[in-house]
């Protein structure tokens, strides 16, 4: 069941008094947000909700609670904002330097949760004794915390946000495989319902740990993030996590860049050889060395590499050297000097063939070994992953199982960011008229425009629209706005259908469709066998019927938006 | 529009294996929450919400969201929980003791917001400009925060908890308070749709600052306020705010106690008399003296208070000294000695004929001066404020009037706790079987019990139900509960409705009503009217019907409870 979004009153106070064709062309998405009275930044990646944004946050919201509960039998919960520290470092995530802290007037300390694997887990395992209590799937809709040092744009990256946090508990990977896949065929239709065309590709799971997880993202040219579909297979992936090929082995002629990094044990040197001018890929260094690489030092110079190399090996002269060529190089492509001056050649190791490099448009795709790929900027607005038992393990979460054996719970985890959406979908769908949301975000889906002072026509419609839409129609604008004015404002706030209402064509009125169907037009259909019923007319871009079918067209129209 | 509460799934995992009769009799009311699986503390004064307490929680949110929308004409916004510490350094507040603190990574510090009076006004400045945009009125539903020492009672006083607050902006003092009567007969409205009988009484303001207050009440033994209310006129006021006189002016005869205390320019020793045995009100005090009393020094003891009128006055022998009595004194009375050695008598100034002490019962009110006083243990569940400008002041938040001229904005605050609510109503309703909620406040109005192996009697029921009751009804139990078990849980955790069916009456079904009706018996004529064409009969407490009247029999039982 749905929270379902509160009423706008009949107050203008948020309006804004003018409105300019350049300020709704030019500003930056987060602003027109906040010009167009949807939310207001408190502090710098803190926002107050206007009632407007509140009710398209809560349309989200709506969403994603109805899917999550009617097709994800899931359980909504709401854990406390507070967690104590304690549970932050058992698992090792104290020192995360983006977790707003603070103590209380009895010196415990707190941190604001931004995520809440730790907490959950707590909680569940109380709950949790048998297999027999297993699987479970639980969720919250609720703020959280990141005290981001570079907050921007607004909603995409704040530092208090609206997530949706969902978490799994299993008796088995298999199990928690089949989570993994229910959430995801459910967040399928979460961002279907939302009406916005999306992507999901596999991911790097990152530091939350777990080994399979996928990304749901928006295509858009400011997105931050980069994603990698293949022409021929489908496959989609961040480029964090997409192997390519090029089209020719050993294409590139020019200089060769190195980077040293150290196996776990730091017996090997491991140097990492690719082409001058690409991106090295970390996912890809590691899968070509089977995860035998020391992460903790990925962040550090080749210098430091070596000293620390220098450091765990008592004669570097008889330690191993492991070279890794990315496969674009060839033998006479302009490598670097070697950095040890005494060496064994028997201690040498040497792979090539591999992929170091972050994909680029064009190559060939690792996954089929055939197609071609083609990049996308996206901004990513979910995220799942199989978790496995990382933080049940340390947080001792137990079951008992079939074989009355105490064993881990496998765990998943499943985000949506809920104000980032909002954010997401202004910035893809705004035009040089301002907003143009789906009517799944829109504050409202329908509104009514006429000229001041013919405010009994508003009223007449009201009556007629009232069954259907309720509370999602905005009747209310402020007195000095003229006709133009308001259906301008209509646009501009982005609402879908635009009812305009006058006394010479009435008791006919006019539709204008601000919405974009992407394609979608079932309502052609129902408007070939209805419109003679309904007394529908279509002129040029805008619909003409009269008030008795009002109610009818919208409903055609709208399922389209 | 309304935040619908969360499905809560087909999982039993929340539900306790055993529950003992003792347990439900005699657990304190904040623990069976817990053991009956509606929420789960994680710490001293924070709980997480588990999805039953969660679905309860939500319904108490719809019903003051649908008043404050429909009846207060309120506009619903959501402010950050983090607020900058200079906006409560403004009005003064940053000391409050009670305040979560923090600070982000660049050294900026902020609270965590115990109520949003600094916020609100902060916000609303920037939209409020001319005597048109006025009044106004705003609310949120949000999670608040308060670092008390000693939380009790779980739901009651917590850390974290759920609170609607609202806060209104009005060009006059007039315009102000019109609103605060619009309010307070829209909380009238809310306690009565929550079904729980309720009593509104004057209050004092507290540090909230304002000049016109009221709280709600339910009337509890175990509430920590005191409620005096005349059996003669009605008047209905917290005890400390509540004038009461004598049976007979001057009946004490025995020891009289005194408490020192000084005028604001520390220029007066103000020493107020009362009978020994007797709470000193220091409201009352306050009135008697015009409100010229310091009351930064209100809780200093007897001795220092003298220390600092010797030090704030170069011979006391000159200062003025001013004796109040409490009414009920009289000449005989038993007085201590007088603290100064030397005096002039010609300073010296007398009122009595005042009220200085807490009403008791069965003493006269002070407001119709004809009837006598009952006493009421009460849990307060909101407040009402007429604020005036100490806010608006402080923060600037002014408005320009129809004459062009600059002037403060009047502000009020109106406050109902949420989470306290469903505390508050969970003690008061609960008996000896569990807890008996109202269907305002119960996860489910309707329980479905059949006996293990009949879940097909349960699907048809369902078929019938679900037009009417949607998710408002619970079919799941854990498979190893008996029918007798199910029907016991049902009761335990307060469904005001339930239904029995099995194969043995099948198609009829019988009705437990286990919801209190408060004395509201509508359905009787409704049963008269309806019993023969619906084939509902009564055996005793039961009502039996087929199962095609089910629906119509419910929704005319369930309005009354």
């Amino acid at each position: 069941m749905l929270r379902l979004p509160p009423a706008y009153r009949s107050y203008h106070v948020f309006q804004p008094r003018k409105l300019s064709k350049e300020t709704l062309k030019s500003l930056p998405t987060h602003e027109l947000l906040q010009t167009l009275g949807f939310v207001r930044q408190s502090q710098s990646g803190l926002v107050n909700w206007l009632p407007m944004g509140l009710r398209s946050l809560t349309k989200i919201e709506n969403i994603i609670r109805r899917r999550m509960n009617n097709d994800g039998k899931a359980m909504e919960v709401q854990l406390s904002t507070l967690s104590p520290k304690s549970l932050w470092e058992t698992t090792g995530r104290w020192s995360n330097t983006e977790l707003f802290k603070l103590k209380d007037a009895k010196k415990a300390s707190y941190c604001l949760t931004p995520t809440c694997e730790e907490d959950i887990t707590a909680l569940m395992k109380n709950y949790i004794s048998s297999y027999k209590d297993l699987p479970l799937l639980v969720y919250q809709i609720t703020k959280k915390y990141r005290d981001e040092l570079r907050p921007r744009g607004g909603l995409l990256r704040g530092r208090e946000f609206l997530m949706k946090d969902a978490y799994s508990f299993a008796t088995s990977k298999e199990e928690a495989i089949g989570i993994f896949e229910r959430v995801n065929s459910v967040y399928a239709k979460i961002f279907t319902d939302l009406k916005i065309p999306f992507l999901s590709a596999w991911a790097d799971s990152g530091d939350i740990g777990g080994d399979l997880s996928k990304e749901y993202h928006y295509i858009h040219p400011s997105g931050e993030d980069t994603l990698m579909k293949c022409e021929d297979c489908g496959m989609s992936s961040n480029v964090e996590k997409c192997e390519s090929f090029p089209i020719e082995n050993g294409e590139h002629l020019g200089d060769v860049d190195v980077q040293y990094t150290l196996s776990k044990d730091h017996g090997t040197l491991v140097c990492l050889y690719y082409p001058r001018g690409r991106q090295l890929n970390w996912n890809l260094a590691l899968e070509s060395l089977d995860h035998d690489l020391d992460s903790s030092i990925r962040e550090k110079s080749n210098k430091d590499i070596l000293e620390i190399f220098q450091e765990s090996n008592e004669d570097v002269m008889f330690a191993k050297v492991l070279r890794v060529m990315d496969c674009r190089l060839n033998s006479r492509s302009n490598f670097p000097d070697f950095p040890l001056k005494q060496y064994l050649k028997n201690n040498f190791g040497k792979i090539d063939d591999v992929s170091l490099v972050d994909a680029i448009e064009n190559e060939v795709c690792g996954s089929c070994n055939e197609g071609h790929l083609k990049a996308f900027k996206t901004i990513e607005v979910g995220h799942t992953f199989h978790l496995g038992t990382k933080y049940s393990k340390l947080l001792e979460a137990k079951f008992t199982d079939r074989e009355n054996k105490s064993s881990i719970i496998e765990m998943g985890c499943f985000g949506i960011g809920v104000s980032r959406l909002l954010g997401a979908i202004g910035e893809i769908t705004r035009d040089e008229r301002g907003f143009r949301w789906p009517t799944s975000v829109a504050p409202y889906t329908v509104s009514v425009c006429v000229a001041p002072g013919n405010e009994s026509l508003s009223h007449q419609i009201k009556e007629q629209l009232d069954m259907s839409f309720e509370d999602d129609v905005m009747y209310s604008f402020n007195d000095k706005m003229g006709l133009g004015a308001r259906i301008n404002y209509s646009h501009a706030i982005g609402i879908p259908i635009c009812v305009i209402a006058g006394p010479k064509n009435w008791p006919n009125v006019e539709l204008e469709i601000r919405g974009n169907n992407y394609g979608n037009e079932s309502w052609k259909q129902e408007y070939e066998t209805a419109k003679d019923t309904l007394k529908w007319q279509i002129t040029g871009d805008k619909h003409i019927v009269p008030i008795e079918s009002l109610r009818k067209v919208i409903s055609i129209i709208a399922r389209d938006l």
